[in-house]
């Protein structure tokens, strides 16, 4: 059993504030250990199709992404907002090499079946299709992998993919080879409760309690999804908090939301 | 002293045409031994700057890189260009990571200086910026550099920088590890003369004579001032031609342009 991992995923409002991602980046920056980072893209994507004159179509949370979308959301989140914090995180001392799954055929993913809705050009990742043996050669190797949500399949098309799944299926196929803990990255400091509170730990059992009292929605559920899928597939710890927080998280000093698989009762929010 | 690099750059039509591209990366796939490729942007670049509102501006055949055209390139570049190469060739079993001057440090530059023309954020590679030892390190793990023409000063600061002159100081920075072979393959099958024949072989004195003529002009003479750069650094050899001729180039079956030091007289176009 080698060190333990430590997957961070960042997305929001962090990637698109430069001064929120110097302090973010100099945290992971100073992170020990095996680690490995998932950014999201912010508001670059849509912003850049905008520009070009592309409407961003989303359905449940998630991108349309026919043929001019995919070019945007790669140029906007492979190009751009990767190679900026590949530049910033090396200049900061750390070797951090921006990827996405496409590279060396790191997350190789199956375009998602176009019924009930077509997504288009859309990859889900699966623990079966990371190459964590890869990711281990890079990290002894002395670099850092900084992978954008995009993936190709076999055939070498590129897909769309979400970033907390991706996070969540690179750190669930990690963890059959090392510890690893997870971190999702967002705006809020936690899974807050009804009364803005955040909420110190949660299960399966207790998000459905939030989700059917309508405090769990949105983009909240499929990251907290992704999540419990990573702990199962082994996955020592997984938290949810702000970017602010990633210094002290590994440390259990700080406010976040962590994922169990199991509440005791009286822990339950 | 290891086993020899080829070191290719493609650029041109080769990028906008993707059955040409897809010809080129199969030829490069099969290319044995150590190997490198630094790509160009074709017209993406350009088509992505109006579509966004940006006019291109350029000088002696260089962009003028503001704020703005700087995300552009970056975007096009080491974003779609660069991961749609790095998809195809996994898919074609060749290990190959999409990465720019700025992942891992590889290529430092500094932003040229604004006079007499301010270029905006352009950089300026020399050999002395170049971390062979990491390239060296990729091959060794299998990898295969794939290089977008962006790169990074000490501050984090991203750049622009040409694809030609990239590859030719990758090429001199790997030549005092190994043998090098640089290839700079383009639209054409060599450097034509005036009667459009392939001209076999070239020094300076040759190039000078063809600029005085008119002959070599626009984009060429940087080409060519990039290879002579590398040929005074030790690259072994270097050969200007088509991205179709690139399979054959090394076993010297095809019609290209060798440049050379020292011509002997016979050999004058």
């Amino acid at each position: 059993m080698s060190a333990a991992w430590t997957v961070v995923k960042v997305g929001g409002h962090v990637i698109d504030d430069a001064a929120a991602l110097d302090r973010f980046l100099h945290r992971f920056a100073a992170l020990e250990g095996p680690k490995l980072m998932v950014h999201g893209g912010g508001r670059l994507a849509s912003s850049t199709a905008r520009a070009m004159g592309l409407e961003p179509r989303m359905v449940e949370g998630r991108r349309i992404t026919d043929a001019d979308t995919l070019r945007v959301v790669v140029m906007s989140y492979a190009g751009w907002i990767g190679k900026d914090i590949a530049a910033r995180l090396n200049a900061m001392g750390c070797r951090a090499l921006s990827l996405c799954g496409a590279d060396a055929g790191l997350v190789r993913t199956v375009r998602r079946p176009p019924h009930p809705i077509d997504f288009g050009y859309v990859g889900d990742a699966h623990p079966a299709g990371v190459d964590a043996a890869r990711l281990e050669q890079l990290h002894a190797a002395g670099l850092v992998p900084v992978l954008a949500p995009i993936t190709a399949d076999a055939s070498g098309q590129l897909l769309n993919t979400n970033a907390d799944t991706l996070a969540a299926t690179v750190a669930a196929a990690l963890a059959t080879k090392a510890e690893v803990h997870l971190y999702l990255a967002f705006e809020k400091e936690g899974v807050l409760d009804a009364h803005g509170q955040v909420i110190p730990a949660l299960d399966r059992e207790a998000m459905e309690t939030l989700v059917a009292a309508g405090v769990v929605k949105d983009g909240m559920r499929p990251k907290l999804d992704a999540g419990f899928m990573a702990l199962q597939h082994g996955v020592r710890s997984v938290q949810v908090g702000s970017a602010e927080a990633l210094a002290e998280v590994f440390q259990g000093g700080c406010i976040a939301t962590r994922l169990q698989d199991h509440l005791s009762d009286h822990a339950r929010p």
